[in-house]
């Protein structure tokens, strides 16, 4: 996402240094027009001019605390450092006393727009100082469309946290299309009603059209049965935080809960909580109970 | 709605018979192209050729009943009697019955697109058999959108059940946006975020992009604080329906049952249930409980 995001930034007349910890990606971005940095020190080195803004996309947690720890050691009082990943906001309204600390400046921002973001802009949920949001102004603008997509949150962590409860809404819109598709598909009533056809009308004209929508046409349409992909859904944390944070500060999300939990199920076969269950009814009924030898554990 | 469906007809070309019970209503519309009818029995009468292609636009349950019973009244075998109203799709199945013992034919079509459809097209999801489906072609695809948003979803009854699912997504992503408006709006981490400006972000280039998106941006310009608003949803049947499906055919769909439930929850102040929590709580550990002298019911 990162090297997208800095082929977005030289397309638009921008200079990028750009370094990688594989020096096949910065040479391969170099051929694009980034300027190719061997290691932090020669990353910090190959700015021209100050103070330097200095932006990470790296995975969230040991890979950004490395990155941010490098650029404060490296790094002149007044730069400012860019933290784009999906970091937890508690741990950035750290990171950023750390930035402090050395007289730096610390921006957060939020970036929504996956592997799309190069062509259609991304968009940005931004957690800064009102003069060091303006200072990098120029460069936010170019990353995000052209139409918009940018929005100053806040205090630092503000943007992480605007974004984190972007992703726990993604969730949620997400566990609203499967549960409706999966009605659908196995509905005895109706049976075998296409899926593809369904999600395309619902593209034009209906109440639940959506990039999202537009995503799950393209990947029916691509694989009709989706028998080619195992129902295991993963989740990065920002889901989990919304939830942490909900009930920190006590706001119900019932619906956001359930699609993450939703998603640890998918994880798991023949649970040991589903064997409770079965349990349960065998013993206060005399239920009939199905044999398994295979537990998972 | 009916009546903006017929504007968009007329635009087309199309010839409207328009009827109402209301005949201010019939008039005005007349007054933009549709032929005025002065009754059911004129209504049927003032079509030009057979056979007829009859849309009926009623509100779910006994409007719609009454409605049809008309038409299998006054209609003639070979007419096609359409219902394009949120009707629960197994009464649509009885619907069917008594227009086929006619020698009439049924048609069931969903509709979505609101108010926004006379200007955008509607999304039709469409059951109906073959022949019939292909002689209202030429309808449907003038009233949806022009870039799609039609779909035979297959046999009578089908039309329905793909809106009633349709309808039941909509209250999962609507709750979720809601839930993830307010964890940012009553965050005491951030507060005063926004809410307005963060919505037109997430608008452009990022995953979270709806339709639903963009009037919820919308609702928030005009009103940051939804202050002229009651915190009270209604619902019109098909998330209760969807749910019954679910239930009837064990699919599970807990991200759907619960953005119902939150809609039951809106309308209620002071439960019952919540008044058992805090009586058992202040029976097993002696908790304070809050005095109220005014209880709902």
């Amino acid at each position: 996402m990162g090297g997208n995001m800095s082929l977005r930034l030289v397309k638009r007349g921008h200079r990028v240094v750009g370094f990688d910890l594989s020096q096949a990606a910065v040479q391969s971005y170099a051929q694009k027009g980034t300027v190719a940095a061997a290691d932090w020190a020669d990353f910090v080195k190959k700015f021209q001019g100050k103070p330097r803004i200095m932006w990470i996309m790296v995975p969230a947690g040991d890979p950004t605390t490395q990155a941010i720890n490098q650029l404060i050691e490296l790094g002149d009082p007044g730069d400012i450092i860019v933290d784009g990943g999906n970091t937890n906001w508690k741990i950035a309204l750290d990171d950023c006393k750390r930035v402090k600390a050395k007289g730096m400046h610390y921006m957060d921002a939020g970036v929504s727009g996956g592997i799309w973001g190069l062509e259609f802009g991304y968009s940005l949920m931004v957690g800064a100082e009102d003069d060091i949001y303006e200072r990098c102004l120029p460069i936010l603008k170019d990353l995000a469309p052209d139409d918009g997509g940018l929005v100053h949150t806040g205090p630092e962590g503000s943007g992480h946290f605007v974004k984190m409860v972007h992703n726990g809404v993604e969730y949620g819109l997400m566990q609203a299309y499967a549960e409706g598709f999966q009605v659908m598909k196995l509905s005895r009533s109706f049976p075998g009603m296409d899926m593809h056809a369904i999600a395309e009308a619902w593209r034009s004209g209906s109440v639940v059209r959506s990039w999202l929508l537009d995503l799950i046409a393209r990947g029916l349409e691509q694989d009709p049965e989706l028998s080619d992909i195992k129902g295991y859904v993963e989740d990065t944390g920002e889901g989990r935080w919304t939830v942490e944070t909900a009930i920190d500060e006590s706001v119900p999300t019932p619906v956001i809960a359930e699609s993450l939990f939703a998603r640890f199920r998918s994880r798991m076969e023949n649970t040991f909580g589903d064997r409770m269950l079965a349990m349960m009814r065998q013993q206060f009924g005399g239920h009939a109970v199905v044999k398994d030898a295979a537990h998972e554990k």
